[in-house]
């Protein structure tokens, strides 16, 4: 297994240099409604003029099995072989599902991914998780295939709110934790709202490389591939408690609200340094807000938290930190460490 | 990538040593209507009695996305995570199709074969390709996953017709073919329509492990693997033909006769010894009878191996022996040298 990694504002040229090394018979683009009108016509490759254009809806309820039904069914329709090349363009649902799509196409096919948040520019497309939705429940259906090639880019970016900047600046802020204290600090320093492409192309290639190295190690997900979960058990009870409620929040705010969460439980349990734990906090709240919760809502967190699809046992595990990059995955937490940490987590978030 | 070959007629037995072994938390046994009636309770495994049952339909019209969809919805009824595991019980349809549902299941999870028929038994089940059928085309649809453990076995044989016997058979054929002259030979003397249980799972083993050794090779089919496709140039066209013609034959028969005219063409270009030419001929008729073609027929049959799904560029493509064992895959074959093939193929046939 090995995968192309090319960090560059200059897509087209980047992307026709891959393709001229690859004899494929057919080229299919696949975009969703936003990036067919947005980025697709400003991405000016000269392989990618040529391309059969396959568009998906936007967002995470068109990550179904009726639209992975229709890209197979575009595939078909323009003559698709196993010689032939996907590149997929657009977020997280368009690298999940046109990854997973290309994977099953004819026992799978090469595919590219030219993410388009930074959302999917830091998580998605790196790693080789391609999936739909089944049944309401995320990424229940997928398998592991790994792009061929990935074009991380920020010249995108422009086109995103800053609500959807935020989002993938909270998953840089976890490789940054995975990583060091260094890049942690840089991390907290830096106003990314405000970045120019280049700055963050940087920034976001060194946080690429931390999922990347630590994916190259475990690429199934069996051991220390879980350090990637750092912030989602209490992220993911938060996104679920929210959805449920009928006010659905940003996955990357979650994660951020979580990761606040779970270094108070790594300062209480692994003596995570008080400083970070704090400097942590003011830049969530200062940049994301609080989620609001109250001792009312701990049942119905734990609850969910027990039943996280990474949980193995019916217990509650998280990834702690002794330190930034002193990485301890697979912690069991019980209700009541849980409940005090819920505590503290209001009171750095003014709640 | 390592798969658990186990050779026997002890499948209880052998099942549940294996699942002793692996800390599941639950099992799902995918059986089709007629593996459920009829094996299924012939297998007195312990673990198995307390398996999900998911049933399917028999036969390669249920080999559908709806099919494969009724699969992971009865994987979610029972509560099936990462760590349960799949039983594949059954022909090639249960195997390929319950192997892609297993596969994309929470984007994996493990499998295990037991094939019921010969032809799964010596193709279908081992090798790791998986799939379902998508909008008329076989096998669109799929990915290479190997089962962990395959339990290969030959006391379920007697559920067969006669006809399916020969079918799966003919595989082990080209296998013989594929491996050397002795195998051959062997295969051509044994009288295996009346050949007990043990004795018929010895010659399952060596075939199967050919096969094996190619996959091990050459597991996603960019080179020597290519090798397998032996007969099925000449048989898939065959196929096809008598499917579009309202008449299908079965996969085992149209590889036999597509056996025939491949080593026509080895002998013509190869100089494959004529002798083994005449026997496999001979054998072939005797247990097969004989595909019925005209010169009429041939351009239809051109048309359809310029189009076989393995075929590259549009051109004919078949694997070709200079001897039994001595493999040359990827020959191009003009038209006209077909024609002559499919000729002599007619006289040897007796038509």
């Amino acid at each position: 297994m090995s995968q192309n990694l090319v960090f560059t504002n200059e897509v087209a040229t980047a992307l026709d240099t891959i393709l001229d090394t690859k004899a494929y018979n057919r080229l299919a683009v696949i975009v969703d409604e936003n990036t067919g009108r947005l980025v697709l016509p400003e991405v000016k490759s000269i392989h990618l003029s040529n391309a059969h254009v396959i568009t998906i809806g936007a967002g995470d309820a068109c990550k179904t099995l009726d639209t992975l039904t229709c890209v197979w069914e575009g595939l078909e329709q323009c003559g698709a072989t196993r010689k032939s090349v996907v590149v997929n363009l657009g977020g997280g649902v368009v690298t999940d599902l046109g990854g997973f799509a290309a994977a099953t196409f004819k026992r799978g096919i090469d595919f590219i991914n030219i993410p388009t948040t930074l959302l999917s520019a830091v998580d998605a497309a790196v790693g080789g998780k391609t999936g739909i939705n089944f049944k309401g429940l995320k990424n229940e259906i997928g398998c592991f295939k790994e792009a061929s090639d990935v074009i991380i880019s920020t010249c995108f970016l422009k086109t995103l709110s800053v609500e959807e900047l935020k989002s993938g600046y909270a998953e840089m802020l976890k490789h940054g934790m995975l990583s060091n204290h260094d890049e942690f600090k840089k991390l907290l320093n830096y106003d990314f709202k405000n970045a120019d492409a280049e700055q963050l192309l940087e920034l976001l290639k060194t946080s690429v490389l931390v999922k990347e190295g630590i994916v190259r190690e475990d690429p199934h997900e069996n051991g220390i591939r879980r350090a990637l979960n750092l912030g989602h058990t209490v992220g993911h009870a938060f996104e679920s408690k929210a959805l449920h409620g009928g006010k659905p929040i940003a996955h990357g705010y979650a994660v951020a609200w979580g990761l606040v969460a779970e270094m108070v439980l790594s300062h209480n349990i692994l003596k995570f340094p008080s400083e970070d734990l704090h400097h942590l906090a003011n830049f969530v709240y200062e940049n994301y807000g609080a989620y609001h919760i109250t001792c009312d809502d701990y049942d119905e967190l734990l609850q969910l938290m027990h039943h996280d699809k990474k949980s193995q046992s019916g217990e509650i595990n998280c990834t702690l930190l002794a330190a930034c990059g002193d990485v301890r995955p697979g912690h069991v937490i019980s209700d009541d460490d849980m409940r005090i940490a819920l505590d503290i987590y209001r009171d750095l978030m003014h709640i």
